[in-house]
């Protein structure tokens, strides 16, 4: 016998199961070529007795050696290192183990083309151009910590445990309907409402339910990206309609749906993504007329409704009369940051209820965790406090940067001053190398993490959006300098 | 003019804007026939004037009633109630009002089959008898709280906001997969895992990335109810193959191998769901060397690998050798209760990274905030110590209701006692009315949240799970004293 005494380490104090200990270090000692197939183990007494262990703990060591294929349990001959280790092994190693992941399985899959991966490794100091994202330092950390502390309170966690609406939970549900109906004039009910992790989740649900392979949808063009993602994955056909300053082109849908039979329609009227115009009121006056017409199935996108500089005429189209086939959907995302995910999704009833099974299927009991934390937030009255706060923090950030850059970099950039949202679409004269210019400005120490189309690159545009609400002045400021010191040096 | 300085109330207090409280009280001056169709809106300087408003707010309100159609903008004329309103509007009357949501929509989705939902009313008092859920008292409060402070630190708030990895945090994937190798022997690098929103998640990105509609799918009789839902609604064909004392019988699953190309197997090996057996050693064996054999995708469910009352001989057979073709999936749900459900994944790395795309289309960015919290609570040992005390409780509630059942139900009720887990199985005799028993039980307080299977109601078997982990000793007695007046009185 081996000196096993020596050779197995039991730790007593570790958080691993001494018979796990035990299996773990059979398997080192066999990778190791120390113990070679086809010797035979130790009986569990003898190693029981050499280790001052119980009999029971050797047994369950053996029996998972066994159970994960390095140990034979032979009739008579009792345990023995498996024969067949060198042959059918060595398949599976990895980093130098065995009996791990390979990097490719051995069945088929569905595989995803490239796609630019956002990476999350910044440098120290770097300035980060985002898509739009809200200033994290703007929330009221005091009262967010008090919701925290409430929601961890046992008798809620135990209310929320037991609890099961499959839509959402109906606090949240309740208080995001005032809210809509506050803010956005739109007049639900509970039974309208489904809770999803952020926008995102409600797109790909509303889809999933409508799109069937080979079904053809209507897109801006240009649109938001994730979106138009997840209706090619459930097999769609996108027929993309021009976006002008006046939003989407209505008159081509017209054309469209009088050829075509079209299933959904996803539109982005208010601060469409990525271009920020907004729709004008004789195109979506003009729109709900095609909805109700063809019983258009609609995703009205409504991301950043939340951000407004001045009066703002627009309310959604969901809050005018389109026969219940507009799904709306949004987030608040845009308000508390990505850390908390929380969006919706506004449908006629029925069509919430099977939503709500799909989300079960996908995130069986929800968030509600969350969605606690965010009731207290929005009946509290602390959600439209931060909105308010926030709108003059953008509103100024963004005349900053808008003022900035028509001074520093009219010559190359055109842009239209929103009227609100969280970032502004900068388009560069068709000849910049904008690829270029951000690799030269990303070794200044700037790293775009937001939608940008290069015609360096083969996209049909020469833009970027620019998210100017998570930047202070002060990095707006070094941001366009960098910008203009990158373009000049291409120039 | 109507006297409209009466008839709108305009509150500057109102969280609501201006424009928009002038806008919803058109609509309602209309709805209640106050203002007829085709009647003239005043001018906007005139209500302006009027009202006491900038003309650029009445402008706003006016644009916004256009928008949503119940105005008309003639040329020459100005603002009208649009005259149309009488005909195309009834339809869309919902709870009294005009502009909202119908019960269905006009266009076509999927929906689902009537579905037992949980519901989450429950009566004071009421002993909920779940699937097999944590006793949330059992959470250190003041650690998470202490992680959730530690979290919403503005330094952390916006590391967290600006990071983007698309398989979920690295210092949470890296946590995981030491945990996952202290406790189940699985030797993995971060690459190899995903995080997501529960083990259903998994379940479901997993199915979706395999399953085609047509494929053959082999699980359990009987198995885990949302797995089965999962792989129907992605169109496939379920092949259900008995699970016995020793688990699923692995020699009806070789005959259907040889039979038929079989796209993925789902297994739950360990407590198996509902039933709560183990797989026998031989039988993992045999399985193992079938998906080599076979090149199988295989889903290893194992939601409650963590509770194990004693040496447990069995590691997950992802831990085994399986050439990268086991994707196994859990979660910390059954750990940290529902509030907090955090999932993963963990399978070959290329399987992973379309994993983590799919999860970009359904949930963005994931779930960061919680990750950072779960991350801390693993590093700093505060998981494994909650486990550790759990497992203590659990195993004694286990025993104690066990106990119960044997002295005071055992003429009706057939029982194995599980290692570990957090769910009895019983099984009725078949004659017993099971539902009725359950319906005068609920009279008596008790509500059923877990699986229930009963002749009466056309199931195969007459049992259901009895979660014993979230009740103490006083909840389980009066739950088995009321089980068994209910079914005293139908006998």
């Amino acid at each position: 016998m081996l000196p096993y005494k020596n050779l197995l380490i039991i730790d007593k104090n570790s958080d691993q199961a001494v018979f796990n200990q035990i299996a773990m270090q059979f398997i080192h000692l066999i990778q190791e070529g120390k113990l070679l197939p086809g010797t035979p183990l130790p009986s569990t007494r003898a190693l029981a007795l050499d280790l001052g262990l119980h009999r029971k703990t050797i047994v369950a060591a053996y029996e998972s050696l066994v159970a994960s294929n390095w140990v034979d349990n032979l009739p008579r001959k009792g345990f023995i290192v498996s024969p067949n280790l060198p042959v059918v092994r060595p398949r599976s190693y990895h980093n130098g183990r065995i009996g791990a992941y390979e990097t490719d399985p051995g069945f088929e899959y569905a595989q995803f083309g490239s796609f630019p991966y956002p990476s999350s490794l910044h440098q120290k100091d770097e300035i980060i151009i985002d898509d739009g994202f809200p200033d994290i330092t703007l929330l009221p950390g005091h009262v967010l910590l008090k919701e925290y502390r409430n929601a961890l309170d046992p008798v809620v966690l135990k209310k929320l445990s037991t609890g099961w609406d499959i839509e959402g939970s109906s606090d949240c549900r309740n208080a995001l309907c005032g809210f809509l109906n506050q803010t956005r004039g739109i007049d639900i009910k509970a039974e309208n409402l489904l809770t999803t992790r952020g926008a995102q989740m409600a797109i790909y649900i509303a889809a999933s339910l409508i799109i069937k392979p080979g079904d053809k949808v209507i897109v801006g063009d240009p649109s938001y990206i994730f979106a138009n993602m997840v209706f090619k994955e459930l097999g769609a056909e996108l027929i993309q309609v021009p976006v002008d300053s006046n939003g989407m082109n209505t008159e081509i849908v017209e054309e469209i749906l009088k050829k075509h039979r079209v299933r959904l329609i996803y539109i982005i009227p208010h601060h469409h993504h990525p271009t920020t115009v907004t729709m004008s009121v004789e195109r979506r006056t003009h729109l709900l007329r095609l909805i109700k017409n063809y019983q258009l199935a609609v995703i009205e996108d409504d991301y950043d409704y939340d951000f407004q500089f001045q009066y703002e005429p627009y309310l959604p189209l969901a809050s005018g009369d389109h026969g219940g086939n507009i799904i709306y959907i949004g987030s608040l995302t845009k308000v508390l940051g990505a850390p908390f995910r929380l969006g919706y999704m506004v449908a006629a009833e029925k069509f919430i209820h099977a939503a709500a099974t799909k989300r079960m299927l996908i995130n069986l009991r929800g968030d509600i965790f969350t969605e606690q934390v965010v009731s207290s937030l929005i009946t509290g009255g602390e959600l439209t406090r931060l909105i308010q706060k926030a709108n003059k923090v953008y509103r100024q950030r963004c005349h900053f940067l808008a003022d900035l850059l028509s001074t520093e970099l009219s010559d190359v950039v055109e842009l239209t001053r929103p009227n609100g949202g969280m970032a502004l679409w900068l388009q560069f004269h068709a000849d910049l190398p904008l690829t270029k210019v951000l690799e030269k400005a990303s070794v200044r120490g700037i790293k775009m993490m937001g939608s940008v189309y290069s015609r360096d690159n083969n996209a049909p545009y020469n833009a970027l959006r620019f998210g100017f609400a998570s930047l202070d002045e002060a990095d707006l400021s070094k941001a366009v300098g960098i910008l203009k010191t990158s373009i000049r040096q291409l120039k």
